[in-house]
């Protein structure tokens, strides 16, 4: 039985659009319209091109490859005996030329019966101008075997030299080397061969030109460099000529092949004029360069994202494609095909209490089952022991922050157990599982002015808060209800940039504060400054402390650290001091010397190098295994880094403090959360207030992370749950609430770490293509594991314990800039520091004038501004309705701006296309003059925004 | 009269060759070989090409400039409201065929005697397929005014509609808009302008073709948004089709009129077929990419280097240009025209005494007074500045760092001495005034060998070195007498790479151990350790210090810090206690804390800093000039930064030592070395064999040096002076020699700065073309103002004692950092960290196995380890003769690597080209196989091997 979430085999996808797409500004956030045709595509078998050219005229003949193609071309570099990287091939105008009037003139076989290269090149030599003797001796000539080279697994390439008179015996061997051959691993099952064999032979009187389309593809020995059975076979030889014009004419021939809609048509064709009409079609959508401002020579890197092929292919074949497209469409890909201003079907109102809900149970219980099956990957185990390592990293962080903001009401023992708890069971009851909870920003800046608040006011600050709670859970059921998640729609780009913004400027702002703060607490000793000198003073044998008792006087200078000449007193550091019964004394004993320093060393330590493993990845150094370690665990290694320095220089910095017992922080407080604790009654009903202020901040935080995650172009295939989320949200804030342990909300950062981590991506060719992205494994196992664990980190308190806190803060440092260096604003902000034509050539510039995105940008980062502000005032407690205010802003921009810029810029709010639709999108100039280039760039997928992963 | 050295006037170079290339691997080192050719064509105008089309069909018809054409392609994005960056053109090949039809069936007017718009618009529409009516209303259509998006120099684009109604009112406006046009100021005087007119017009029945190519240039009005006189008009209008036929046709036609071929040949052509003729040719010459693989509507970024299109020209052109080159070749193009191998004129053996030393007076003394009168330009007066930071830098870390090897017998006083006599004594007579003399590294580590040798055999340091000194001159004297210079011919890239790898090493090293020396002066407190503790001790009224006298106990914790409790002891700051007669006791009075860490931090800002501000100049943000600033003063702003820290701090690290008076640093000496001092006579004969190892050092080191700088790529037109240059060498060792001053050599990295800080580039086009390098100014003023500003900065104490040490170590390791990731070692000793698929394209890989190249790299990697480990140990003083070694060691090569190799990893040493002339250069695959692309490639001009700056 096939479980409706049983994930489909990872297919190849030399023939798909890579659509894993750099940062993109285009509006067009759903996925390219013809990416369902394109997988359609690959129904086409893939072919790998190669040719051999033959040369070493009049002396030496022999062939030897000297190219091939799968998307990208590499040309053998002989002088260094290695193939060159893929490159987007480039021809030379009469190159295509000469090879057409040769097919005109020569043979062109279709559907050729041939079973053996011995027959095909019987059938192939069939030609009258050929004397007898000389077809004899090309026939010989064209079973002599070519040399290749081969590069196999060992990495180390030798040329195989395959000289007929070893036929036999080398034959197994050849079999063996083709085999082992390392493209062969990566070219797909079915994948087919076309073989080009061309050059200058100068014993033949006119060129000799013949295409052969096999009917049945057959291996023909050792003619390609691995062992696939050939489809196509061209020769192309001549009596020898000025240029390499055989060699260009041959790679003309492969290029051909290699173009898709080439190879469509050639397998079609019935006839001569078939295969011209193909070439001819091809001609006219060449892209030409001019040749004085472009370099022939030069090589061209494969670029990232391919032009779609689906309105090259002719009409008959386009409605072929576009119906099966229909017919294999999974939910997923249909709910791609919505416009962006769509609401999917997640959000559409049912319009009953709790019809959302309802909805979303009853979705996500179909995929119930596979959400464990799914789970069965490698790629899991790796995605838990990454997530793991950012859930307690955070988990510690805030763990720490809490306890500070709280003055303990909450520690690190209730985050550990909190995030647990919390996680574990969201992980099994959400909507979207891939979702890690954690403790957020936004909320720990709450807490902090709830818990500033009560002890302005004396209240009892833990039941005060389990009101709270209560009431935030209730005021969200009624959200849940109402169906309130539906309004996630109206959470544009502006919002969520505002949102993302604003985190990560909390996390740099409190990386920075700690760190300063530590400098507070371990002052720099300037020269002559008052906190100089410490002593350790003895009770005299007399118990009178104050009387100094004379030891032998001594007048060296170097007078041991211990003794100062007296009996009741000496220069012991303060802790053996201490340890031998003496008191400390003087303003030296509480400084401890070189830790601020030091501390700021492994700050920026730890968050450089965190900085730097990260961009490991993308480094040419190392092989990609290893890279994609350094970079994936980059903080983790930062903070083991960070640990080590500290542990060799063995200073006393700060370190972070863990429980060593499983009991509150706060001593003397069951798990349990009493009602009421000395309160007054009415402030059960008075916490209403605040609560509702949180409800606001929960409903923004929670839903604008899940509506990040939930994104078209992640293509998730078991859809959405705002209202399931939202009420299992509800549901463990009162729990947490209860047991006062920290409160929880979608943690966005950590969330898309964790599905990048768990990407479903295509095997990459070896020739140039990008991998691309076929989807997330959506599953509840990897969060549920990741969840245990970090309960059962509660007992990793002997090993957290030699964790420095400025190694923490430089780690936070860097996940707040990784994060807002991920979202357009910041190019945006950017683009306000350069020059004008310094600045890339990013599409929204094409299309919206600099001074308007100006404007865009500095209204945001007023707003940003705004929001900054109103936190750090008395009046903080009610920002949640200041970032509910973004939304307002939004949509008052609509009247600053016009609907095109807003669509570069932004993204349309929903009711504009119900009340005008498609009106106000039209192009502003409708004659020729818009651009038509943008219509294919303005249906790329759009790359997710947020793109960064912790550790 | 015209000075020989009077620097021709800046061409404008939009037709040169880009030769300011990237690092290239590639081992042809002169430049293009037809560079002269190119400068040549520079002779037909530029040509400004404009596409103004006509939108707006059917309602309101109006012309819009929406492309322009200089080298690169510029186009109007219409919604963002500005031009796109320039990029490679790209056309569709059915634009040119549909191109080539119309203007076979249109009309083609040449050398058209028009001298206005009205004329011209007359002639044009005088075709016989227009009724009367329409060619009227053609008229005025042409005559209407094209709308421009202006740019003008303060950047706020507008759009300027000129209607007919305000024609004559607004030509006044219009003419001086076009005039503040920041386009027009950067088009050279001279150049002319091409009118594209291209459009749907629905009246028409059938196209309607012209191109005019001007009998005389003609200002055609508005046509053109600069007021340039237009050379060709071309008009292509037609019915409505599909697609933007005409759109795209235009923009063929101004890609072929912007192609110098095309254009060359449409100014000869006497006819239609010409014309035809000519973009068939252009046809030919098309570089085609696929359309499969490549995106038509990606813009491709200008390349940095440009094809040369010498060979693309019509052969009697050719030959034309060919001649003209010779007539106009400057003495330093000559030189260039020369193979590699050959030996340039300066180092042409004379063959009888001190002949090279004559000609190269003979030389240089030609151009003396131009030496002068070159330096008259505000560029010099930057280079100035940055080589004196570049220079004191040098000296102050120099001099500290020879302080401390001689044990003070030189400081930092004799460092600015010597540096300021010795670099100004150059800088007036030297063959290379380019040059600048510092204290090396080399010469630095033999001066701290030869002091310890002098130590451990108890002699007088000062007059042994005097006698090495004068020996060293003497044997300087007989190798310029012998022409020994000549010999640098056998110094290749191995030798360089070698010793510069060496000198960067030793700076690496030498910082970084400075640094960690400084956590030894200044030891981190760890947690118990015993240097904790200090007091302060007063000499009691009996004048016993032992006696502790008590005062009226305290028993409060926070002690005041100068109460001890006692009278006579106290817990005052060991400078305040001295201040007050008393004598700091304990461990803890000599360790200063906190200054370890902080210097650490100093240092690492420093280096840190530096690295950043130098790639400021290839980031996009900031107006490129205060890009430049910053790159260019890197080292200072990481300087001034570092001292700003240690200010802002005010913590007591350790400073620069500067002399407070004018005498020699080491006390009772006096500024002339007496001859023997307490040595024995025969030491002055002895002293004959250090001096030997000294001389090959320097040799080695000032001709290496002096290779370098005289590069071809520099395109110096003034030729060098090898021999003058050693003469100069040992003369100034005498004098430094008499007056116990360091010895002098060129310094390469310095010097290199100061050559970049002197090049001379042709202004850039707006449009996309990287400006090309033309030489360097070559003069003797800045060196000699730098060298008499670094005199006078003996007097600079004040602000100099300000410098903490750590920032100028800092500073150093990023001098070491930054020249040994300059040469192509590095490059190939990172090839050993990458995997080969990640490798960069280097032509080196395309063309020499990759397990030859890693062998290579190990084999200097082999030499430079037996180098540092000679250095290292007791044998170090002849480290000079294994750095000769390197020499022998590279002519051993060949016995292991091909010529074919040798010629991409290296150079070929000069006998082998005497010997077997041109053979072993021959491509190992003589066939066609041989990669013809490369050809281009191969004599692409070289790029200055180390051309990092200093400061």
């Amino acid at each position: 039985m096939k479980l409706p979430g049983q994930e489909d085999s990872e297919v190849y996808s030399a023939h798909e659009n890579g659509s894993t797409g750099e940062l993109d500004s285009g509006p067009g956030s759903g996925p390219s319209p013809d990416g369902s045709s394109d997988t359609e595509e690959s129904k086409d078998p893939l072919l790998f091109i190669q040719l051999n050219e033959l040369l070493g005229w009049p002396q030496a003949l022999e062939w030897r490859e000297t190219g091939r193609w799968v998307l990208f071309e590499e040309k053998l570099e002989m002088g260094g005996g290695r193939w060159s990287a893929p490159h987007v091939p480039t021809l030379a105008l009469p190159s295509l030329q000469k090879l057409r009037s040769l097919l005109m003139e020569g043979l062109v076989l279709l559907d050729c019966p041939a079973q053996s290269l011995l027959e095909l090149v019987e059938q192939v030599t069939r030609v009258e101008s050929l004397s007898p003797e000389l077809r004899g001796q090309l026939q010989s000539l064209l079973l002599q075997r070519p040399q290749h080279l081969i590069q196999t697994t060992s990495t180390r390439p030798c040329w195989r030299s395959a000289h007929p008179r070893e036929a036999s015996r080398g034959e197994e061997a050849l079999l063996k080397e083709q085999r082992q051959n390392s493209l062969r691993q990566k070219l797909p099952p079915g994948a087919e061969a076309g073989a080009v064999l061309a050059g200058e032979l100068g014993f033949l009187a006119q060129p000799l030109g013949a295409f052969v389309r096999l009917r049945d593809p057959v291996v023909l020995g050792p003619i390609t460099e691995v062992p696939l059975p050939s489809r196509f076979f061209c020769l192309l030889l001549g009596p020898p000529m000025l240029g390499r014009s055989y060699h260009e004419m041959g790679r003309a021939m492969a290029v051909l092949l290699s173009d898709p809609q080439f190879q469509w048509s050639v397998r079609q064709a019935s006839n001569l004029d078939a295969l011209l009409a193909a070439l001819d079609a091809f001609l006219e959508e060449v892209t030409v360069l001019p040749p004085g401002r472009w370099d022939p020579t030069a090589r061209i890197p494969p670029p990232k994202c391919l032009p779609s092929q689906h309105k090259r292919l002719p009409l008959q074949m386009q409605e072929v494609k576009g119906s099966s497209a229909r017919r294999y469409g999974s939910p997923a890909e249909d709910r791609h095909s919505h416009a962006p201003q769509a609401p999917s079907p997640e959000l559409q109102r049912m319009g009953r209490l709790f019809g959302g809900l309802v909805q979303d149970v009853r979705r996500k219980a179909l995929w119930y089952p596979s959400d464990f099956l799914d789970a069965l990957h490698p790629q899991c185990f790796s995605a838990v022991l990454y997530i793991y390592l950012a859930t307690i990293t955070n988990a510690i962080t805030f763990g720490g922050l809490l306890g500070e903001a709280t003055d303990g009401a909450q520690g690190v023992l209730e985050s550990f157990l909190g995030t647990a708890v919390a996680g574990a069971a969201f992980c099994l009851m959400a909507g979207q599982p891939l979702t890690i909870l954690s403790s957020t920003g936004p909320v720990l800046v709450f807490e902090r002015l709830l818990f500033s608040f009560s002890r302005d006011y004396s209240l009892d600050y833990l039941p005060f808060r389990l009101w709270v709670g209560i009431w935030v859970a209730t005021f969200c059921l009624v959200l849940v209800a109402t169906e309130a998640s539906v309004l996630v729609r109206y959470f544009t780009r502006f919002t969520e940039e505002g949102f993302c913004a604003l985190i990560s400027l909390i996390f740099i702002y409190d990386a920075v504060g700690k760190m300063l703060s530590l400098t507070r607490a371990y002052p720099i000793q300037r020269p002559g400054s008052p906190a100089y000198g410490c002593f350790c003073q003895y009770p005299d044998p007399g118990g009178n402390e104050s009387q100094w008792t004379r030891t032998k006087p001594k007048d060296r200078d170097d007078i041991l650290s211990t003794d100062l000449g007296l009996v009741n007193a000496s220069l012991l550091p303060p802790p053996e001091c201490v340890r031998l019964g003496g008191r400390p004394r003087g303003p030296g004993c509480h400084t401890v010397p070189d830790i601020a320093f030091f501390s700021l060393l492994l700050f920026l330590t730890s968050f450089l190098f965190a900085m730097a493993f990260k961009h490991v990845k993308t480094s040419r150094f190392f092989p990609s295994v290893v890279r994609k370690v350094l970079s994936d665990f980059s903080s983790v290694l930062a903070i083991l880094l960070g640990c080590g320095l500290d542990a060799f220089l063995g200073l006393a910095t700060p370190k972070l403090t863990v429980p060593r017992e499983f009991k509150p922080t706060l001593p003397g407080r069951d798990w349990l959360v009493s009602p009421f604790g000395t309160n007054p009654w009415w402030l059960s009903v008075a916490a209403a207030l605040p609560a509702l202020l949180l409800s606001i901040l929960i409903f923004m935080d929670q839903q604008i992370t899940a509506v990040i995650l939930n994104r078209a172009e992640y293509r998730l295939r078991k859809g959405a749950g705002f209202h399931l989320d939202l009420f299992c949200v509800a549901l463990l804030m009162l729990l947490t609430s209860v047991l006062g342990l920290p409160w929880y909300v979608s943690a966005t950062v950590i969330s898309l770490a964790h599905m990048d981590s768990l990407r479903r991506e295509s095997r990459a060719c070896a020739l140039g293509e990008p991998p691309s992205f076929l989807g997330i494994r959506e599953q509840r196992l990897t969060g549920l594991v990741v969840f245990i664990l970090t309960g059962i980190s509660i007992f990793l308190a002997p090993i957290l314990k030699f964790i420095p806190m400025p190694v923490l803060y430089g780690i936070f440092l860097y996940m707040g800039v990784a994060a807002i260096s991920s979202i357009q604003f910041t190019k945006r902000v950017q683009l306000l520091l350069m020059p004008a034509k310094h600045q890339p050539d990013l599409l929204l510039l094409r299309h919206v004038p600099l001074s308007r995105v100006h404007l865009f940008t500095a209204i945001q980062l007023a707003c940003l501004g705004l929001l900054w502000i109103v936190k750090s005032t008395p009046a903080a407690i009610i920002f949640p309705i200041m970032l509910l205010g973004l939304v307002g802003v939004r949509k008052a921009l609509e009247w600053v701006f016009s609907p095109q810029e807003l669509l570069w810029l932004d993204e349309l709010m929903p009711e504009k296309e119900r009340s005008t639709p498609e009106k106000g999108l039209e192009p502003e100039y409708s004659f020729s003059g818009s651009d038509s280039e943008d219509s294919e760039l303005m249906y790329q997928p759009k790359a997710p925004e947020i793109n960064i992963s912790v550790n």
